[in-house]
């Protein structure tokens, strides 16, 4: 089966679990991805205080919709989850149009979208339906109707990590939490899965590689509340993960720092493909980003996305959804967020032996460099005597290669196999 | 009366004035000014050692004219001052065309205009004329008539301090010294006297803010040469505050050092207002900035201007009158003016007390963020919630808020309120 | 004799002349130049280790031809010095069309040139010939002759110092190696050689002034090996000259460090003369530069050239010859190669007496700054006055003079009057 079918079969099995910050539609999902990524759990109870925050009481949800005054039922959370606010409160009550109304969520300027509203931290209750039902809605008794539960309970994430050579190490974070959208929410985990499946295949590892799945900002914050003192000594990299699945362009958002390891490695793989790149300064706003960069940690984490959220119209609404999202950009996702680590974990500082005067490469027993010089056209020198030239010169100990790569603009993968050869050949030394 | 029309008054009133850099005309100019900002004379005895410079003598003037060879008199200093050479000896001699032209001064790419004239450091004597009057003198006899008089006396400058929470200091100066020129010498001293009416509403300011009032160049080193010193510890930024009536641009030059607060704090406010702003790196020529910015004080003094002195033909001539200057654009420059320093009060380094992730704002006894999150249009999450979330992330104790503003492209100003609710719900905290 | 001619009557007796990296043709070669610029001979015999590299064999070829099945000689050495590769062994054999193109070198894209290839470091034969020529031959029997010897010799350099008033030391290397071309390497020895010949004229320099001419890459290091200790403590500017011969532009490659004083005063001349300027930065290829910019010298060299190597279509062919090359821009080169060494002697910090506060001019015994103001034109002001109130204010002590002409836009060899006024009139004092 091709990656992209696989993803597709997972997808379709989550897509209609209706997912919130804890609860069982969460356990469930989690299950499902722990297929792919063993990931362990680890669990908060509700009030557990993680810095600022509380881990609130855990909400199930079993059924959910509103009387029309001519009887027929709508907004039915059977139909689509989306209909009813997320943490809403059980109710069973009837009401006029009016009273109903202060708890009806619509969004005109797209009017068959449900969209999607949660009220996590206050207590409340509501529904989302499109306008076109919306502004249709007329005068008369309506029942509303929401079999809901929220008690004490727990909030869960999972992790796994993957030791290294040495405790230096790349976080992977992504987030589950949202009920049926596709873009916005599934892409995020299912590639960090497969990604995860992906790095499998090597042998080792020289930096440790931790995944976080976890509901967004109050998971990940419960992760920093356990982890993150051992994190600020350790991380050297890392990315939040989602809307990785939708987009004709890539769009890269900087860590707080701007130019930290995540950042390099991260704009040199993606200078060097062909869709059009955007490149947007930190804003702390967005997903995990805000926990990860406030400033008291202020780590290197950036992150990799096709188009951004909330730059989509169909962003947080029942139209991001299948028709929407695209495997062969997950899978394409995948694949660039492997090579970004790959970019990492072959970053090294080398020192060429000869830093006085080229070395005369016609003493090297493993053939490097042209003993005839025939080339009347100086710029197509190959490619390759290029690299390898600035591999001599510029690995002097304090470069690290993605810095060579970055100032001659070589895709710092490209010139591993110059390396590998200037390495056998006895010039380049590993500085570090 | 409105702001304009009241400065329309004082403007008629110190416009006919014989102004120069001493002298009765420049004490009856200073006298008018102190009816809206009562400065403190400080007087210069002719003579004095100011730094490199001499006070020179002081200079009256009561009449000029030239009789020509019909026996008619023109370049009457009464018709307009300008006619007279600034500083001119007293004469009264009969002499041909020839010998009359090397005292005269004329444009002939401004041909209806009365150049402005001076030859303070030289004892020397002349008149202007337009060049249209200049062309048709005819061949004969000339008669050459000054009653001036050059003699022991007094510079003067006017000071006025008002005395803020600390002594840091704001310095704003201003020259009086030209005659009658509307633009490049009026539209200055009216708008920083008027700016001091509009600042002495505040009760209290944190900084200190000094008024100078003096006439170019020699009254700024007389100043620096009695306060130049103690000014080197305490100023934190000033303007020289001229050209300021005219032009459908704003013109920022900047201080020597070109990152100072002062620049920080005018181009936060001029990027966020409607007119085309043009920025100018600072050159050592122009007005006071030559003294301020010289190297040994090197102070973080720049100018925001509309057009530039020698950036309109007008400049310099009978032409800077009335009919150039607009009191719509003086008071605009009062307000403009009045920003940049609130801008400057305003500005402090302020510490989230949540260093480490986000505050869970639910938790917050001050309404500050939306409990139910329903948007799907991630870039219209309001304005104030943006400002909030930069505010609460980028005031880690080491940005100003000025920073903050600059890096997230705001208007600092925009930000008070919600700084304000910030203190009030408890997270920002006074890091200074 | 103008220079050009002179140059000319230099080209023609050295162009015929088959040089290599050490022979008869180099020894000649150099005898030549040395009747211009007295160098003194430098010897490496055969074997000598420098840094990574060693000396080879000396190669002599006295002549070389193939004959064809016709009978015919053809790629005759005599016609055409660039028919052997160079350091051929010498050979005189029967073989096939097909055994003999193993050894034939011609150029497809450019079909009438012979192409210009060695084989210094590798024994080899071979010959070159135009694509017209070789696309022509028939099956058959043909003979290659090359009477050539390799055996142990010397390498020889050529090095000539001008002693200046500190050891501080301005370097300009060119090399001689190439045979029969004329952009691509005569261009470089003579103007360097004339330059030498105008600088000469000047009575005496502040900075030594060290030329070497040398065999490309061997011959560097092998200067280096002996001198590059010595010149790390000296070395404040150097360039190497070539390709100054032929094309419309300018290109200035950069120092590798790439803001070192050699960037600077050439980058401060190119900018201000009239042709198009193409700045490249440093990349470790090309000349020389490969040796002075490796990382353990990392020397402030870089190159002023017209057309770069490389980026002309006869570069390394029998087309870059003298149809080519241009004796006045050879000239043009001489002086921008003069006025960048007169830029380089100039530079120095200034301080101005009066730091705080501008100078009052009007007191100057030297006349420098004008009495009377008159101008209504601010931009007008002579370009007089504003270098030199840019110098009274920018000459702190800390700026040097090339410094204040980047900042402010000025050619620093057009201040040097307003300098020398300024010394004069006792306000700009050396500083260091």
């Amino acid at each position: 089966m091709t990656i992209e079918k696989q993803m597709e079969t997972y997808f379709d099995r989550l897509y209609p679990i209706c997912r919130s910050i804890s609860g069982e539609g969460y356990q469930e999902s989690l299950d499902i991805i722990r297929e792919i990524i063993p990931l362990e759990k680890i669990d908060f109870a509700s009030g557990t205080e993680c810095y600022d925050w509380t881990v609130p009481d855990e909400w199930t949800i079993r059924d959910a919709y509103i009387t029309g005054p001519d009887g027929k039922t709508f907004a039915r959370f059977k139909d689509n989850n989306l209909h009813v606010v997320g943490y809403s409160l059980p109710i069973d009550k009837k009401m006029t149009l009016d009273q109903l109304k202060k708890h009806l969520h619509t969004l005109k300027e797209l009017p068959e979208a449900i969209p999607y509203v949660t009220s996590y931290y206050k207590q409340n209750w509501g529904f989302c339906l499109s306008y076109n039902k919306y502004k249709n809605l007329e005068e008369g008794s309506y029942r509303v109707f929401i079999d809901s539960e929220l008690k004490p309970g727990k909030l869960t994430i999972g992790v796994l990590t993957i030791p290294g050579k040495t405790n230096q190490e790349i976080l992977l974070s992504t987030y589950l939490c949202h009920p049926s959208m596709a873009v916005n929410e599934l892409s995020g985990p299912l590639v960090t899965a497969f990604l995860y499946k992906k790095l499998l295949k090597e042998k080792r590892f020289r930096h440790t590689i931790r995944f976080v799945f976890c509901p967004e900002n109050i998971g990940a914050i419960a992760f920093l509340s356990k982890f993150g003192r051992e994190l600020k000594n350790r991380l050297i990299a890392g990315y939040v993960i989602n809307c990785v699945g939708h987009g004709d362009i890539y769009t890269y958002k900087k860590s707080r720092r701007g130019n930290t390891l995540a950042d390099r490695a991260a704009l040199n793989v993606l200078k060097h493909q062909k869709l059009p790149l955007e490149v947007i300064d930190f804003f702390p706003d967005g997903s995990d980003e805000r926990q990860y960069c406030s400033p008291g940690f202020n780590f290197p984490i950036g992150l990799i996305m096709r188009t951004m959220y909330g730059k989509y119209k169909e962003y947080h609404t029942s139209l991001d959804n299948k028709e929407l999202i695209s495997f062969k950009i997950m899978k394409e996702s995948v694949n660039i967020y492997w090579e970004v680590i790959k970019t990492i974990e072959e970053n090294t500082i080398y020192k060429n032996r000869i830093q006085y005067g080229t070395p005369q490469f016609s003493k090297s027993k493993v053939p490097l460099y042209p003993n005839t010089m025939v080339s009347n056209k100086y710029n197509e020198h190959g490619v390759e005597l290029n690299k390898m030239l600035a591999m001599i010169n510029y690995c002097d100990g304090e470069n690290d290669l993605l810095q060579v790569a970055d100032d001659k603009d070589y895709k710092m993968l490209e010139m591993i196999k110059t390396r590998d050869n200037l390495i056998k050949a006895g010039y380049l030394i590993k500085s570090v």
